[in-house]
């Protein structure tokens, strides 16, 4: 393993989950439904099986249908314009987006600023391409009761070697929104200091408060974006692996020339499925919302009694949790131990920080589980105390 | 872009299927088969979709069915043993297990040998990982009819800095199969030089002449051998993309490191229906064999009707041709003009050689297509004289 990679081990979800099947412990760790999506959307993949939709390599780019409903779907929600021949890509999932828009766009000795804490395939694309990561911390904010990004950190962060903002909203971990107040001042730096931004807004339709604002809308944001989406969370089918890129044919087009070496093309039959998906009516997400809203009063009230301090996501299926009130300090520790203790597993956010000691205390749960599920973890978990 | 990529434009294959499209031509240039696989296996993802199976996360490694299929397939096929706990991975076809081998095991400054001409991902999958490319030529043999390596010429590529060989048999674009005396002198070399060796097998049951002979199972191999295989083209489903690498718990543990921030998964429920197409009976491979044995010979007449100086593959589902005989001494611009000429788009072999003057009379034609189509791009490259 040469020595870009040596931080990096195994994923954690990968570890979670497979100490969750050792264990037989309920998995609120990694962030998948435990309930398929729309059984309409899975009969449209057995359909294109059947019909030889995808059986054999689709195009580069990703087939024509799902680059026209991903496009429409850009129009239709956020009134942004892209044009499905030049300025949609479609990748094996977010993960793949994101490891081809950095080894795409980075180049060995360029800062990337990423949010902290963040998803870890993050830090391992910009150490694949060579760069620098440079975190900044959202901050837990004892008022709103969420975590928040501190907008002179930002400024303060960007140097003459700042390459891209990569940017997450809604946030994995914290669940944190930006809002129209610091999506806008981010656009404002973006501009100001000529910065390319990556997105991933793969939670776009987990907004539980308020409405999803993509950085692409915001003034001057459309040719510097390299938005990522993908299908796995919106329509629970995170086995597909359908994600995609939209921007501008410039960066569209040089993220295609890493893509394409990465994996070529993926998911062929499932990209016909996702793009009868996306022309779902608006009563499908207005469904999948109100659902989660309701596991996240579940999960939230659950915690709660249990002890932990809870903070408030606004987007996302994940709650993070303090577990200080509970008489600890290292969520690593704790993370490990808890499915001997009760029988749950979930996520240390410390694994998403380079500032260990600020990560420590905080654990993340993923609500989006059938309700007999939750219940049983919150009955587990209010034995901890 | 960055300086990493900028040599590598759009891929040859979507170039081409491209042009295939707007002209209508026969679209002999991309390998892809116009006949989708096993029924039997389409309906085990039909299953494996409606039984739930993959359409969530699959594990980092694969689904354990696959895995397990993969390993007793390497038992019963070549007698070699793998842990199929940790000796397999998963990957979202051979590219993605090409793209993370080589970022998990080249350090900037590392030198890849890779056999001319070569399938163009090696070249960019070593330039992403900050490898320097070191190109050893199959040269042709006017007396065989084949192209052949010069193992004085491998030898004498070997330095100091040399990391690894990158190797491909059955080889795409020319068709060579390495022989049992060509595998053993470059196991030899592996071992004495102390090499990493990734060998790229995809057409492992697509050896037209002889048997496929594994370089995992030479002397000193097992242990120093990553080997890439896939499903695509041995069960007719290019479009699924899932592939394999095999090799030992260290370096399986190395790429994994890398493919986790690649794709992370991919391909759930075809994942399930590729371990039973790995069970398939002997007559299927058999079959595959056989027909792809005609349509050769089909190919083969064809072209040399029409002129060509013809190649004989003795594996994968392509022929590589000389158009001097034709009176041109540029593929490229021969294949860029073949479509109006004649209705049949191929691939010129120069885009995967650095030496470009020694690549530039060759042209490779696929023939895993329907026999009536073979007989149509043969009627319409007869008119080219
Ligand atoms: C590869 S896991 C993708 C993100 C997610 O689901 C998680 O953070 O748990
Ligand atoms: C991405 S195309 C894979 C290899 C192949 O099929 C070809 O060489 O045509």
């Amino acid at each position: 393993l040469n020595r870009r990679l040596a931080e990096f081990g195994t994923t954690v979800f990968a570890e979670m989950s497979a100490l969750a099947q050792a264990t037989g412990a309920i998995n609120l760790g990694q962030g998948f439904p435990d309930t398929d999506g729309p059984e309409e959307v899975r009969e449209a993949a057995v359909r294109a099986l059947r019909d030889g939709l995808g059986n054999q390599y689709p195009p580069g780019p990703g087939v024509p249908e799902l680059r026209h409903a991903i496009a429409e779907h850009q129009q239709h929600r956020y009134a942004l314009t892209y044009d499905p021949d030049t300025e949609v890509l479609v990748t094996a999932g977010a993960t793949e987006a994101i490891a081809a828009s950095l080894l795409a766009l980075v180049e060995p000795g360029d800062e990337v600023i990423a949010l902290e804490p963040y998803y870890d395939s993050y830090a391992a694309s910009i150490a694949l391409a060579g760069g620098t990561r440079v975190p900044v911390q959202l901050r837990p904010d004892t008022e709103s009761g969420t975590f928040r990004l501190d907008l002179d950190e930002l400024r303060d962060a960007v140097t003459p070697r700042t390459r891209l903002l990569l940017l997450n909203t809604p946030h994995n971990p914290t669940g944190t929104v930006l809002t129209r107040d610091e999506l806008t001042a981010v656009a404002a730096l973006a501009v100001e200091r000529d910065l390319l931004v990556v997105t991933d807004e793969v939670y776009e339709h987990l907004v539980l408060d308020g409405a999803h604002l993509p950085l692409a809308s915001f003034p001057g944001m459309r040719e510097r974006t390299v938005t990522i989406s993908s299908s796995g969370k919106t329509f629970s089918f995170t086995g597909w692996k359908v994600g995609w890129v939209t921007s501008t044919p410039a960066l569209v087009s040089a993220v295609r020339s890493a893509k394409q070496f990465l994996t070529f093309v993926s998911a062929g039959p499932f990209q016909y499925a996702i793009a009868e998906a996306l022309r779902l009516p608006d009563a499908y997400y207005d469904d999948l919302r109100n659902s989660l809203r309701a596991k996240r009063a579940l999960l939230t009230d659950g915690l709660t009694a249990a002890g932990f301090g809870v903070f408030r996501p606004s987007g996302t299926y994940f709650i993070t949790t303090d577990v200080r009130p509970l008489g600890h300090t290292d969520g690593i520790d704790f993370c490990r131990h808890l499915p001997s203790r009760a029988g749950v597993v979930a996520i240390p956010n410390a694994v998403f920080y380079d500032d260990k000691p600020a990560g420590s205390p905080f654990v993340r749960f993923a609500f989006c589980k059938k309700d007999e599920v939750l219940n049983e973890a919150a009955e587990r978990l209010a034995g901890l105390g």
